[in-house]
């Protein structure tokens, strides 16, 4: 039997869409207002959900406290006012940090942590704004 | 052609988690606040999708009225205003009224009438708070 | 390597449930209120979900500008402040607008450009209101 | 004493915005989108406040069940699923059915059975969409 | 100058009404489902708003981080995961744990440390569930 | 008579609170997180209400389509993707980027060009997360 289970998370982030290699025009074309030199941020829903059968005793796949854990230690005690293109260890320097790319380096640095824990990490998905947001399911 | 359709209903309960092997201190431990004694509760929010091809006159998969009537008959007027290790039917006693043990149990009351309905259960979905919630797709 | 997008984008439309070929009583027993000769409308909600490999330069599936622009123009200009019976060109007349109709119509719609744009379309969501909505992936 | 009781309710309706003695253009111009004659819809949120001391006994400023009753019966029975220019008795023909003017019709249909059931009104809020609503207290 | 600066805070509880002097007809006709001797439960979502001056050097009225630990001291600590007939020092036994009674026994708990934190308490607004809250302005 | 009507609009910027003349130190003990000098940001939710009679042909207080040009021409094209500590011309320099200052700021931006248009402002309301937001009402 397979349950799926997911917690919210939330953090509050700068970051800009910048490729160095490129002309202050190329990356207005592109990238438009998220190019501001001087940075914007955003408000991030952060969904991480993973899966297993629950415990016949606990009635929990893992204990959702842990999983909030883990999250708060691996994500967003590192991302929670942050500048997504300066400040995280496990964003690599150069990569423009869009919601696609966070949501692949969120995925890898969690992934072993659940393991752990007896469960199976599912999906990371990560609302941007509102309107805007990934998932990975780490295929 | 297979499309899906969700229709969302809600109920109010309260629930514990305490295993009654186990002393105080062991469920504090596993449980925390959620073993207080004289029980806490939620808004739940539920959402139960049925699959199926539109039919080709009416442009319904099953009518979602009748959809919602179902849920309120064998899940809401169950589960609303009721205390979930206690008061319902379709939850064994002793079992722990985890989102993830309730989603399983909602999905085996309901399955059966869906498909006389004429559509499949797909997926229960529930939500415990805005931050956690529970997914079960029969398998 | 999959990641998926998704843009949200509004509209709020017109439309009625009705058969021509039935009675009133018919169509009022099976279609309920939604019969309303007058009309009645809705603010709908519209998910669109692309996926792909992020491009190693812009992080980008596609630039979710571009989707919201095709989104725009093939979908919202012609949607929103319309009546769903009457004035879209996408959905065919004598078809009842329902919901689990209208993902496929916008589907249809919309699958082609989205290809065009080096993505590829997944789903479309479609809330009617905060208790309904559908979902079509193609198949 | 004064505390403040807020009740919810919701109705999906069809309107349109349009001056008879207008040309369209005239419409179109002040309108825009809004004067679409073949109507456009949403779906209403009303949020109906009323005011008094807590009853000693019961904690209530009126039961919230008769407040919904009220509303039900005044409110949504006759504008869920309407078109608001032409089914409904309490707003007058003629007179555009925008948010600032339902907000006062409403007060004026609900405002008398309220203060029958021993509470105050004191403001009906109406969300035409997630960005517009308005509010009348009564003056 | 008078600025409102307000916090949101959460807490899941159990609670019944329900009138020890009156018969079990009584309390399910006046309280009807909310009468379950079993209890039933909610998410409460609380808002707080304070107001005051600015700081010309700070920008704050008062510290959002110090608001916020006082409502988790004095508020959430004492109410989350609790039974609000029968854990909470500030609310007297025997009184109907309604939203309208709970944001004066919060104001009540709170007003003190908040004018010594500098800052005045202007509202206490309490949403039940969705469709249901209450205000209260000290008056 | 009066009428409120509330228009949403959004932005999303980066900005840190810091005080020049204060040490790192201290800027940290007074602002924590919100201190990092590589900045955070958030999606920033405005609600700009305004207030009047009903115009008795139109049913407007004023155009809402004018209100947002107002807020888009003189906000939101200014903050949105923005740093606000930088990039703002009506956010004086030195000045901390808090809501509660914000709201003042936006405030007096505003004020005039609504006058003309015919209502009047009544409250700029600005959450900063789903958590805390700040309202000012002029005076």
């Amino acid at each position: 039997m397979k349950v799926y289970l997911t917690r919210r998370e939330r953090f509050n982030a700068a970051h800009k869409l910048w490729v160095e290699d490129w002309s202050e025009e190329q990356n207005k074309e592109v990238f438009g207002k998220c190019s501001n030199k001087n940075w914007h941020g955003h408000n991030y829903d952060l969904f991480v959900t993973v899966k297993g059968a629950p415990d016949p005793v606990t009635g929990f796949i893992m204990n959702v406290k842990d999983l909030s854990k883990i999250l708060k230690r691996r994500v967003v005690d590192k991302l929670d006012h942050s500048n997504l293109n300066m400040d995280v260890d496990f964003i690599p320097k150069g990569i423009q940090p869009t919601t696609e790319n966070l949501v692949v380096f969120i995925w890898r640095e969690i992934e072993e942590e659940i393991k752990e824990n007896g469960a199976e990490l599912h999906c990371v998905k990560l609302y941007e704004t509102e309107n805007i947001f990934a998932e990975y399911y780490g295929e």
